[in-house]
């Protein structure tokens, strides 16, 4: 099927790793007949040096008309000092919000070539694999009434909202509970029920769901003890579900679990599986322009946009088959490198896959 | 000097944990002539099971009235059907905003003799020694607006409001960073300030405290970011400081990475000192009454008391030593049990304690 994708490279090391998935994009729309076009936008940093918005409405009229967006990555201390409503994450939140991508998926998975550089030890993350389902465009990250005011003792005082209500929590439940089928039937679902409201609903609304679901069985788990158990004994879940702040918490924690962040894609989906696809790593303000960043992440993207949205499983498949080929043949960026082996660079790698595939 | 105790055994595991502290309690205040005197009182499931409240007036005044207090672990499985205001865990929070129990102070120590015990590699935690400094007695576990509420379409909401003045962030920050000058005079402090405007001004006010302590450094990180720190390069901390939320979350984390989570104690201090003193872990409804619980978080918290609030560090290095000491004979209760060698009791580990003494 034709399908029409904006491609957002962002900041820093975006566009570098950007260009490598681009490569890659073009080489399986040829070999799979994929009929696939796209064209280039801007969004965070790059977009506010042109537009003087994160978020610009071309950008965003363009997001709005395509089937997918690929993101690169955004943000990075050129912005620091710009006002915060003009921060480079606003673009990102802000078309998170705008397109209604509730649902982010986020693989902490263990690459068996990679087991070495994992701070954990062996035997505690082989074969990891865990999907972590965040709610993305609703919590504490755009729950109102919001800001910084001053009180009447002259002090200030900042204040935010931590909001769910039932058809959000139902909505990013379902979709946890829907993924769980295509893996091994267990969902997690993560709150601090013991002492927040919001999520004394949460649980409730997810017990609600899980009776749609007989095959699939569900269990509830504090937060605290989440963050601990990811780091005790990572492989006993399967699926969790939980909102956006313990999400952005837990799945980073999750992510380094593998030692390679470098490596894991994620998807944000809205309710008709359009979405928006990215690393999961940051803009790399340290290491740009200096052909070290892994494209490895970006490039399994492109996989997980040809899965979830433009339903290509077996375009998905070989490109993560030709990932896995590159990392067979020892190929590694520095941020993945062993010691005693040379590392390749941005488009070395990208080249590899290229060839791989 | 002399001074009273209020020892709370609390729920499960609670009371056979306390019976041994308390017995290290009374040698050293024979041994060092410390004229301590101590009284039990009931909190969380115990204290509902008798008064039908998990924090009972008498407790309340006793507490008022002593100079510390010593805390086993309250909740579990028996009160689960309880109303949310009268679960064991609102005697807990009650007591540490009723006292003003500001300053969380957990430590994150790896213990040389169970280096294995951690799920990292040894190289990634050995030496490990992180102070955690978390805000208790505010933040969004007790800002209001807060609850469930009807909205107009019939579907229900849950919100919670996540807040701190000024005062309760410099009073949280001085704490932090008078407890790095006895360190390594390092500061992280972590919040969402990308996002969440609460920690916008935490930010702030935190830049503002760092001006007192010119000999300390400060730095900050989000707490996505800090998370995977944690997993990653965990000794790169000296001391955290955080709000409720975030603190409650990334201390479990970090003691986890310890493998030991039975051997860390913890303190909750007011303005002046006074405080409430416990093991990080929780009542462990599933070994309780099995003698197989660890009793050494408890006994290093009656360490941290006499430290803390009662002026005497020889009483306080004199326990710690005698706890590494049955580390050292090679005394392990089964959750820091190692391969090969027979695990011993709760109560046999306190005999041990009493006997290094
Ligand atoms: C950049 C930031 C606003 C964002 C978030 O917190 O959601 C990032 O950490 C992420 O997880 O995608
Ligand atoms: C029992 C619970 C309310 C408590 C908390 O969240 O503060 C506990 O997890 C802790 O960290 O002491």
């Amino acid at each position: 099927m034709a399908a029409h994708i904006l491609v957002l490279p962002g900041d820093y090391i975006g566009p570098e790793i950007m260009t490598e998935a681009v490569r890659v994009l073009e080489v399986v729309n040829r070999r799979f007949n994929l009929e696939l076009t796209w064209e280039e936008g801007l969004l965070g940093g790059a977009a506010l040096d042109v537009h003087g918005v994160p978020l610009p409405t071309q950008t965003m009229e363009r997001a709005r008309a395509a089937d997918a967006i690929l993101l690169g990555a955004v943000g990075g201390p050129k912005w620091d000092a710009v006002e915060r409503h003009l921060r480079p994450e606003r673009g990102l939140l802000g078309l998170r919000s705008e397109l209604g991508l509730f649902g982010n998926l986020r693989p902490a998975i263990l690459y068996p070539q990679l087991a070495e550089a994992s701070s954990l030890k062996p035997e505690v993350v082989a074969g990891l694999d865990i999907l972590i389902v965040r709610e993305l465009t609703g919590g504490i990250y755009f729950g109102e009434p919001r800001g910084i005011r001053v009180l009447e003792n002259g002090e200030r005082e900042g204040f935010n909202t931590y909001v769910y209500n039932e058809s959000e929590i139902r909505r990013i439940g379902h979709l946890a509970f829907s993924l769980a089928r295509q893996r091994d039937h267990r969902v997690c679902s993560v709150d601090k029920s013991n002492v927040l409201e919001v999520t004394v609903l949460w649980r409730e609304v997810m017990e609600e769901v899980a009776r749609d679901y007989p095959d699939v069985t569900l269990s509830h788990m504090y937060v605290d003890n989440a963050a601990m158990q990811l780091v005790r004994a990572p492989k006993q879940f399967d699926v969790m579900v939980t909102g956006n702040m313990f999400g952005d918490i837990l799945s980073d924690a999750a992510a380094m679990l593998t030692g390679s962040i470098g490596m894991l894609p994620s998807a944000s989906l809205d309710r008709n599986g359009r979405g928006m696809y990215e690393p999961c790593h940051g803009s790399a303000p340290d290491i740009a322009g200096e052909g070290k960043a892994n494209p490895l992440a970006t490039i399994l993207s492109v996989a997980m946009m040809l899965r979830y949205t433009l339903a290509n499983p077996e375009a998905a498949a070989a490109i993560e088959q030709a990932v896995s080929t590159v990392l067979d043949q020892g190929l590694r960026t520095p941020d993945i490198q062993r010691a005693g082996v040379e590392a390749v660079s941005t488009s070395a790698m990208g080249d590899a896959v290229v060839a791989a595939l």
